[in-house]
């Protein structure tokens, strides 16, 4: 590709010793990076690093070169390893000054304190390297500093999410518009097969590129243009789309639980859960989709037998005769979560998610689930892998899977992309 | 510190487009670095790269002379963009062959494809560098590959979790033993607080180093030894934790939803749930704990306010009189599920989480919790910033923390590390 063509490069860096420890997940990372990405920059690193500031500096000076953008997060608070703004400083080769303007703004937060040595450290996000952009935070205390240097643009923002996002923003904004990526999701088939299924489909288009993302249950296809343009993107996406059929639910990135609330919502359905191994894990993804209200009724965790038995109305017979995991005790939860909820479609999931509790008959990973709907109930069972965690994520989207099949019958959305 | 006492360095390298375009959030950086600190490494960085295998190799040429050990995950696997063999190999200047007993290891693989096409891709996994000792998958079918080099080793694996995590005890098995760092966890106060207070506790012990991690209403102090060792490692711990107080709900590492259940369950104490905002959430936490069925009988997601009264007996005077989000519906609900599903403890909640629903009286964040035990029933209200998702965390966290102190009534271990 004409150099001149290409994406602009850009690095992140999340700065934190609880990252490169691994005592938290990094959020700001896979967020910024998506965000550069689909704001047209190639991002072609995100690395994480303690709170040091040799560490900061020695990376900064060697990435400063390579990239149009670098975006910092993390170590502009106001404790003693926030050193970012140092590292910073000594990277670019200026120094720092306190900003009277942001001094100013700190004032109430100085006070909220209450505590001369705690309002002493908040004084320290007053720092400002020479020649920064300010981007004053709207929640927290500490300023952003966006620093143009010979090479492109150094960016440094906080690291709490929402503090961080709305200064992103602001830097981003102005970007020229560019193709995001096109995603399709899919359920109920291995990696390899969708693969093939994408190849298969995009071998006319040139220039387009897909990334497979798997996580348990699900595949997603990511497709971008190549610098192909929005037309042929679209066109590949629909292709895609066909090719992957029943198995592609969403076209639009809406999520699994989003594509079962919309086609509920649609058809005026409203839906109920009945959990036991999965412990809630279904009825909150599914109360996690804004406006859920209008298609979920509720649902009960029926954790205990005599839970299964008083609020679901499942008899002590069928417990007694089958257990707790099995066909008849699934059908029984959902019926009774479908009557006594009032909702037209419920699904119940029981099983043995461990790591003790499995039996020579029902080993750990063994789940029944069963679905309810105003025209019948079926039960099936599934043999899931993984530890605990595993199998309780595998339930919840076996589950997700059977209520998109009650909502979409006619699943597949290649029909109308 | 004396060079030869510090700890052996080490680097995390993560491959996959879907990291660096933030696609997914990466948890094998996070957890293999936390392997890494605990095993004694110092981790000095964790880095994202896209399947690209220049820009693979320029890390790893870069990289290999400064760490004693580097970790590889991902890329490993029969796509065409897993290409991290290909890079590693160029990077050391060696060789890859086709192993003949990884090869054949493979044949049941290659037949459950199926398929032609996807079969061959299954082959790419038996490309071996030169010189490595084959770690083989327990559940996948992609081996590991450790490289002994001249400045320390090089370690290749998968980045499915569930295949990388056994091969990373293997490699780490024979690192000797090592102070691992302690973790105090408190819930209820503000970060700087938690600082000053750590700081105060640590004033007389040398070497000490800590982290503070804050995530919505938790607060958790990390702290490592700096080479000061076991014993000092311990007493600076009990320091801390007796100037944290009641703040501090865990000195041993376990969560705010194990500390809950392992509290009633030695009282003999069963707890149930009745949520309408977190959706299911308060309950998904505490069945994340394993043997969670000894102390949890169960909960009842009442989204629609028609729940709230078949299911959980709130009168529709009450709904009416005061709304769905107000003290006497909060109240009903806890009432109504510690009778209904025989708990001897429940906790309710019920707020507007948005994007809508709030009013002027009302606003989105405007969450009401209520606990029923066997001696009474009370309840609270907070105003809770972000968005949907901050909201029904941090209402998620704020009835456990009432979960807590019912089951824990002279909460504050600080007496008993």
């Amino acid at each position: 590709m004409d150099p001149e063509l290409a994406s602009p490069t850009a690095a992140v860096l999340v700065v934190g010793t609880e990252l490169t420890s691994g005592l938290r997940p990094d959020t700001n990372g896979p967020n910024v990076a998506r965000a550069l990405e689909d704001a047209g920059y190639d991002v072609r690193s995100v690395t994480a690093l303690p709170d040091d500031a040799d560490a900061i500096a020695s990376f900064l000076t060697r990435a400063l070169p390579g990239h149009r953008l670098i975006v910092v997060t993390g170590g502009l608070g106001p404790t003693h390893d926030d050193v970012t703004r140092e590292a910073a400083a000594r990277a670019l080769g200026r120094t720092l000054t306190c900003d009277e303007g942001v001094l100013r703004s700190l004032g109430p937060a100085v006070a909220r304190h209450g505590c001369a040595e705690a309002g002493a450290r908040v004084l320290r996000q007053a720092e400002i390297i020479d020649g920064a952009r300010i981007l004053m935070p709207t929640l927290g205390t500490a300023p952003g500093q966006v620093l143009e240097h010979e090479h492109g643009t150094l960016a440094l923002l906080p690291g709490p999410p929402h503090e961080m996002g709305p200064m992103l923003g602001v830097l981003l904004d102005d970007r020229p518009g560019h193709a995001s990526p096109r995603i399709l999701r899919t359920i109920g088939h291995p990696e390899s097969d969708i693969q093939l299924l994408v190849e298969g489909a995009l071998a006319g288009s040139s220039g387009m590129a897909f990334t497979i993302l798997a996580s348990p249950g699900l595949v997603d296809v990511i497709l971008r243009d190549g610098g192909a343009g929005e037309t042929a993107l679209d066109a590949a996406a629909r292709a895609a789309a066909v090719a992957l059929g029943d198995a592609c639910y969403s076209t639009d990135g809406s999520t699994l639980a989003e594509a079962i609330m919309d086609a509920a919502e649609r058809l005026g359905l409203r839906i109920c859960t009945a959990e036991s191994c999965t412990g809630g894990m279904v009825a909150s993804a599914l109360t996690d989709v804004a406006g859920s209200s209008a298609a979920f009724a509720g649902g009960v965790v029926a954790y205990a037998d005599a839970v299964k038995s008083t609020v679901l109305g499942v008899s002590s017979a069928t417990l007694e005769a089958h257990g707790a995991v099995s066909a008849e005790t699934a059908i029984a939860m959902a019926e009774g979560a479908r009557m006594r909820l009032g909702a037209d479609i419920a699904v119940a999931i029981t099983g043995i998610a461990g790591p003790t509790g499995g039996s020579a008959a029902k080993p750990v990973g063994t789940v029944w689930l069963a679905i309810a709907t105003p025209a019948d109930t079926h039960a099936e069972r599934r043999m899931l892998p993984g530890d605990r965690d595993g199998v309780r994520i595998r339930a919840t989207v076996a589950a997700l899977g059977l209520l998109l099949r009650a909502v979409r019958p006619a699943a597949g959305p290649g029909v109308d992309v």
